[in-house]
């Protein structure tokens, strides 16, 4: 039985004060070395101890084909244990077969959390949740510019008015009797990001699509954390991963994710300290 | 370079006289002999003369590993090649990450068509329809019993309320650029079945869960079809594949396709024929 993946997500945040999350995503165009178990663990041993998690996105794997998916497992086996993966799969799909991927995904690869996709509804979502120890991320609204699509679209929900994507966050929170539910947020409209909080007050977020230079940065995670300052997860793959295209891509890739991490710590509400006579 | 899907569809179709779908989905606790490879070869051995495309679900092969995805590799090459091949995947993600999917399920696989999930909206389903070749089914409603949570929530399009599925189907029309869309629609709404086929005139229609017992199978066909008395792409798993779990399976399997192909034709309507003095 392994530990929780809320549990180890809260260890590895604390053992690392880290919020930043590197997604593992890996681009045989952008590598600069052609092996991509070598190229990811170059990576985890140049960050390991800047994250929270790892976060393989399986489509690039699968890409790959066959020799993609052992790089994928070898990839596994070379994360430390204390630091939980979420493999980003955005699987959904009728009950049998939401069973199916989440056999997949938990007892095949082993995986301590994934991404979902909702459009089935609840009990597209069912054979995910019943893993009780496993992370299910709900993926409620992402920052491509067609999201709005579908995502946006508004409806009525218990008398109100609202996107859709809230009403996603809503249902997800409804359907989280095991406590095991997070959501995928898009970290480039803050304003949602802090509208997502207030649905899900506790709930982990995923927040993928930041980048070093991104200018906001600090206000996705002010937008994201919770009152205690964590529950954010603050996903970057290329800004890290290719930090550099040449052979030093490791130290480079330590460089960017050390800037990251500083500048999600620096945007964290700090705890508050009351010094004697500041009342 | 293959045969375009839409073509290799109407050859099937033409060639098997058949709407019937055969949905390869190994079931290990369901199958009478261990080996899906070979349990798939027999099964299509058996019916490729009933059917107008074979679509095997990538969950049922993720979830038994490396072992599960060699034999649907074995399983694609089984099938004739001029019958075509739907892969159910539903995938979906954002630009740069749909565009690995896409390369997985028809650079890597080889599959003539595939399944996708609409979720993030146009820029997501985009890199599937490039491949302009490929069949890209877009899941717009399911028939399981939580399908209606978001794909049934009425939001205004055009002026008009509809329950969000509609707008995806109306979308995907005009996405439609290439030509290569059809649409997933559940078996079990024979109404709703009937307002896709208004929206979408002559795009296919994927239509999963008709079984043999299933009393709608013929408001299915009727509802599904184009006014050409085709374009409906009916799919049947459990009922052919798990008909016998005896080693008569094969036969068994023949047994179920043959009535199910026999039940759609017969709901098929017919073409006129005007015999002279009849007007």
């Amino acid at each position: 039985m392994s530990e929780p993946f809320s549990a180890k997500l809260a260890n590895a945040v604390a053992q690392n004060d880290s919020l930043l999350c590197v997604g593992l995503d890996p681009d045989p165009a952008l590598m600069p070395i052609a092996n991509v178990a070598d190229f990811n663990k170059a990576i985890i041993e140049a960050t390991s101890d800047l994250v929270c998690c790892y976060k393989p996105n399986i489509a690039f794997y699968e890409a790959l084909g066959a020799e993609g998916m052992e790089a994928l497992t070898t990839t596994l086996r070379n994360i430390p244990d204390y630091i939980p993966v979420i493999l980003d799969a955005k699987r959904g799909d009728i009950g049998n077969t939401s069973a199916a991927y989440a056999r997949a995904v938990f007892d095949e690869l082993g995986a301590d959390a994934m991404t979902v996709n909702p459009w089935g509804g609840k009990d597209a979502v069912e054979p995910f949740l019943d893993y009780s120890d496993k992370g299910i991320i709900v993926w409620c609204r992402s920052s491509n510019p067609s999201a709005g699509d579908f995502q946006d679209q508004i409806v009525e929900y218990e008398g109100e008015k609202r996107p859709l994507w809230q009403v996603v966050a809503l249902k997800s929170m409804e359907w989280n009797v095991h406590g095991n539910i997070g959501i995928v947020m898009g970290a480039t409209y803050p304003e949602q990001l802090k509208q997502a909080r207030q649905l899900c007050p506790t709930a982990p977020i995923l927040i993928p699509g930041v980048g070093a230079q991104d200018g906001s940065l600090r206000d996705s995670v002010l937008a994201g954390v919770t009152s205690a300052g964590d529950g954010a997860i603050i996903s970057a793959s290329r800004g890290v991963l290719y930090a550099s295209r040449a052979s030093d891509y490791p130290l480079a890739a330590r460089a960017a994710a050390t800037s990251l991490r500083y500048q999600i710590n620096q945007s964290r509400p700090k705890p508050v300290v009351i010094r004697p006579g500041e009342e």
